[in-house]
C-alpha cells in the first residue's frame, strides 16, 4: 500500500491520500515510479475518487506522452480496473449526482468553466456549453497565450466523449446577442446555469476606455440577457452566477455572505453587504449583483451569487484525463493571478513579481474547489425569489504570505526563488484588515483542499514543465489604474507601464 | 401693495411673498387683474427675485399669448423697470453668482435639464447644453406628448438668447459616442459637468428587454465615458450626477447621505449605503454611483452626487419668460410622476391613480430647488479624490398624502376629485418605515420651497390650461415591473397591461 499512490500526488500529500486509500480503495499494485525534472519525486495511479470528487480514473495517457516529449522520466502505463462509485459528500443532494439534470455553462470555454463543465458532465449533469470564445481572441489581440497548451473546444468536446462516453453540447455564441442566446435555451431547456460567461480579468478592464466599457457592457448586459432568458423560456430554472469576493473590497469591518444585519439609530434591517469594488471589471460584477437581486424580487427567480475568490491551481481530475482536456493557465500581467502567477515566475527563475507592500489579503480556492462549489450550489438551488449569496473561499492569504510559500516550495525542488517589490499598478490599500466570511458552502458539504506542499509542487512542476512555452515579456505587471486613457491600446506592448 | 403680486403667485401664495416685496421690492404700481378660467384668481407681475432665486424680471408676453390663444382672461402688458440685483443666499459661493465658469449641462433639453441650463445661465454661468435629444424621439415612439407645447431646442436657445441676451453653447449628439464627447469636452473645455443624460423613467425601462437593456446600456455607458472625458481633458472638471433616492430602496433603518457608520463584531467602518434598487432604470444609477465612487478614488475625480427625490412643478423662472422656454410636463403612465400625474387627472376629472394601497413614501421637490441645489453643488465643488452624495429632496410625502392634498386643492378650485386604488404595476412595499436625511444642501444654503395649497393650485391651473392636449388613455398605467418581456412593444397601446 505504501507505493500505491494516486495521480493526485500532483496536488496532495501522501499523508492526506493515505487513509482515504486504505479505507475504500480496491487495492492497486504499485505503478513504476516516474521522475520528474527538478520537481515531483513520483507519480503513480490508482482510485482518486475521494480527492477528486469525481468517480473516473485518472488517465496516464497525458501524462505519458509529456514526460515522453519531455524526456523528463520514464513511464509505464497499466491498466487499471475499478468499479464506478459517486462522491462521498454530506450533502444529500449531491448524493443522487447529476441524474441527467441539464445544466447550461455559459463561459464553459475558459479557465473555471472548463473545469466545472467537465466537473458536471462526469458527475451525470447534461451539460451545455455557451461561449462565444472571445477569451481565445483576448489572447490573440494582446499577443499572449496560456502556459499550457489548450485545443479548440471543438476538440475539447470531441476528446471528451473519447475519454468519458459524455456528451457536451455545444453553442458558439455571445450572450450579448439575445437572439443567439433565446434559441440557445429553447433548444437546450436548462434546469441550472451556470454564468462564468464574463470578461473576468480587472487589469484587462483597466487597458483602456474601449476595455473598460466593453467589460461593463459584456458582463452587465449579458448577464441581463440571462435573467431574460430565464424569466421568459425556463422560470423555474436555477440561476449560478460567479461574482468575486472583489464586490466587498476590504472594509475594515467583518465580510459577511452578502449581507448585513445593521443596527442604526435604534431600528434593526438586513441589508444586501456595501460594495467597494476596485477596477471595472469588480464594478460589473456589482452591477451583476443588484440586477439579479432585482430580478429575484421582481420576477421570483431563484440565484446563487458565487462570490468567488482568487482561484489557483490548474488541474482538475477531468482536464487531467488527456492532454487535450488540459486546462489554460494564465501567468501574464493581464490574466494571471497572484498564485499561479508566482508558481510560474518560480519556475523560469523570474523573481515573483509583489505589487507594492503585499500586505493586501484576498480569499483564494483551489480550483477543484471551484467545481465542487458549483455542484453543491447546483445540488442545493436556491428558493423561488431568493438572492442567495456564498462567499466562495477557502483560506485568505496575503500577497507575502503568498510569496512566502512559493519560495519554500521553490528551495524543497532546489528552485532559487527571489521576490521583487514592484510599483503596484492597481489602486488598492496594501496593508488593512481582512476578515471575511465562508461558511455557507461548507455546512452545504464542501470539502476544502488547503493549499499545501504538495499543491505548490505540483504547481511548480507544471510550470517547469511547460517553461519553454513562457514569454518572459508578458510577466510583468501590464496595467496601470491611474495611466488608463481613452486611446486604445492594440498590443501588449502598448499596455507596458 | 397688497396689490403688488408677483408672477411668483403661480406658485406661492401672498402671505409667502409679502414679507419679501415689502422688505427688498422696488414698488410697483398693481397689474390688472387676470382671471384664469376654473383657476387662479389674479395674477400680476413684479419683481420676484427672492421668490425664484434669480435677477430677471418673468416676462408676461408669454402668458399674454396663452390668455389670448384660449380666451381665458384679458391681459394688460406693463413695461417694468427694476434694478438687477443677485440673489441672496447664505452661501459665500454663491453670492458671486456664476462669474462665467462654463458648466456642460448634459441632457439639458430634458425636464430637470432644461431648467437646470437656463438657471445657470441666468446666474451668469457660461452654459453649454449637450443632448441626444433622444427623450423626445421616445414620446414619438411610444406616441406620448409633454402637458405642454415645447419648442425645438434650437428654438429655444434662440428665444433664450434674444430674451436674456445669454448664449447657450448646443452639442447635440449621444453621451455613449465617445468620439463626440470627446470634441464637445476639448471644445467647450467645462468647470463643471451636470450630468442628467441619462433615460430616467422607470416603467421606460421596465416596458421590455431591450429598453431595459437600452436604459442601463445608456446610462452606466454614458456616465463611464463623462467620467473617462473629465480625466483626459478637465482632471479638475467637478462632476455633479444626478442620481435619485430610489438607489436606496425603503429600508426598515434611517436612510443617510450616501454613507452609513457600521459598528460590526466590535469593529467600525464608513461605507456605502447599501443598495436595493427597483427596476432597471433605478439599478443603473446604483451601478452609475459605484462607477463614479471608484474613479474619484482611482483617479482623484471630484463627484458629488445628487440622489434626487422625484421632482414636482413645471415653471421655474427662467421657462416661464417666455412660451418658446416653457418646461415639458409629463403625465402619461412611463415618464409622469406621481404629483405632476395627479394635478393632470384633478384637471381633467380623471380618478388620482393611487398605485396599490398608496402607503409608498419617498422624498420629493420642487423643480426650482432640483436648480438651486445644482447651483449649490457646482458653486461648492468636491474636493478632488471625493465622492460626496447629497440627498436632494425637501419633503416626504406618501403616494396617499399627495392624493390628499390634490384632493383638496382641488375642492378650492371648484374640481370634483376622486381617487383609484389601481392594482401596483410595480413591485414595491406599500406600507413601510422611511426615514431619509437630507441635510447637506440646506447646510450649503438650500432654501427650499414646501409644498403649498399655492404651488398646487398654480400646478393645476396649470394642468387645466393645457387640459385640451391631455390624452386620455396615457394616464393610466402603463409598465407591469412584472410581465415585461423579450418582445419589443414597439406602441403604447402595447404596454398597457
Amino acid at each position: 500500500m505504501a507505493q500505491t499512490l494516486s495521480i493526485a500526488s500532483c496536488y496532495d500529500s501522501l499523508a492526506h491520500i493515505k487513509p482515504h486509500l486504505d479505507a475504500t480503495s480496491t487495492t492497486l499494485k504499485p505503478a513504476n515510479a516516474i521522475s520528474f525534472r527538478r520537481g515531483l519525486s513520483s507519480i503513480s495511479f490508482g482510485k482518486q475518487e475521494d480527492l477528486f470528487g469525481c468517480s473516473k480514473l485518472v488517465s496516464l495517457s497525458f501524462f505519458e506522452r509529456q514526460c515522453s516529449r519531455r524526456n523528463v522520466g520514464k513511464f509505464s502505463p497499466r491498466a487499471v480496473a475499478v468499479k464506478e462509485k459517486e462522491v462521498k459528500t454530506t450533502s444529500p443532494a449531491m448524493e443522487e449526482g447529476g441524474k441527467g439534470k441539464k445544466v447550461m455553462v455559459v463561459g464553459g470555454d475558459g479557465y473555471c468553466g472548463w473545469a466545472t463543465a467537465l466537473h458536471l458532465s462526469n458527475r451525470g449533469y447534461q451539460v451545455a456549453i455557451v461561449d462565444s470564445l472571445v477569451r481565445r481572441l483576448f489572447d490573440q489581440q494582446l499577443g499572449l497565450d496560456s502556459l499550457t497548451p489548450i485545443v479548440s473546444i471543438q476538440k475539447r468536446i470531441k476528446r471528451w466523449k473519447q475519454v468519458s462516453g459524455k456528451q457536451l453540447d455545444l453553442f458558439v455564441g455571445d450572450v450579448c446577442d439575445f437572439d443567439f442566446l433565446a434559441e440557445a435555451f429553447k433548444s437546450f431547456e436548462p434546469g441550472a446555469v451556470v454564468h462564468f460567461g464574463e470578461q473576468r480579468s480587472a487589469p484587462f478592464s483597466m487597458i483602456d476606455r474601449g476595455r473598460a466599457v466593453y467589460t461593463q457592457h459584456n458582463n452587465v448586459i449579458g448577464t441581463m440577457n440571462v435573467l431574460f432568458a430565464i424569466k421568459e423560456f425556463c422560470p423555474e430554472c436555477h440561476l449560478v452566477k460567479l461574482g468575486t469576493m472583489g464586490e466587498y473590497g476590504t472594509p475594515n469591518i467583518d465580510i459577511e455572505e452578502g449581507y448585513i444585519t445593521i443596527t442604526h439609530n435604534g431600528r434593526t434591517d438586513t441589508l444586501p453587504y456595501p460594495k467597494q469594488a476596485s477596477s471595472f471589471y469588480h464594478l460589473s460584477k456589482v452591477h451583476d449583483s443588484h440586477n439579479i437581486a432585482f430580478t429575484c424580487k421582481a420576477w421570483g427567480l431563484r440565484a446563487t451569487d458565487l462570490n468567488q475568490g482568487v482561484v489557483y491551481g490548474v488541474i482538475t481530475p477531468e482536464t487531467a484525463e488527456h492532454e487535450e482536456l488540459i486546462n489554460r493557465l494564465d501567468y501574464d500581467g493581464v490574466f494571471g493571478t497572484a498564485l499561479n502567477r508566482f508558481c510560474v515566475q518560480a519556475a523560469v527563475g523570474h523573481p515573483l513579481t509583489v505589487y507594492g507592500k503585499g500586505g493586501q489579503t484576498r480569499g483564494y480556492l483551489d480550483i477543484r474547489d471551484t467545481v465542487q462549489c458549483v455542484e453543491i450550489a447546483i445540488a442545493n438551488p436556491a428558493n423561488p425569489g431568493e438572492f442567495r449569496v456564498f462567499n466562495q473561499f477557502t483560506e485568505q492569504f496575503s500577497v507575502n504570505d503568498l510569496a512566502k510559500t512559493v519560495i519554500k516550495a521553490g528551495e524543497k525542488l532546489g528552485l532559487e526563488v527571489r521576490t521583487i517589490n514592484v510599483p503596484n499598478p492597481r489602486v488598492e490599500a496594501e496593508e488593512h484588515y481582512y476578515n471575511a466570511k465562508h461558511t455557507k458552502l461548507i455546512e452545504l458539504g464542501l470539502q476544502p483542499h488547503f493549499l499545501s506542499d504538495a499543491l505548490l509542487d505540483s504547481l511548480l512542476n507544471f510550470a517547469m514543465r511547460y517553461s519553454d512555452r513562457v514569454d518572459m515579456a508578458q510577466i510583468m505587471p501590464a496595467v496601470s489604474w491611474k495611466k488608463i486613457g481613452v486611446k486604445p491600446r492594440s498590443s501588449a506592448s502598448e499596455v507596458k507601464f
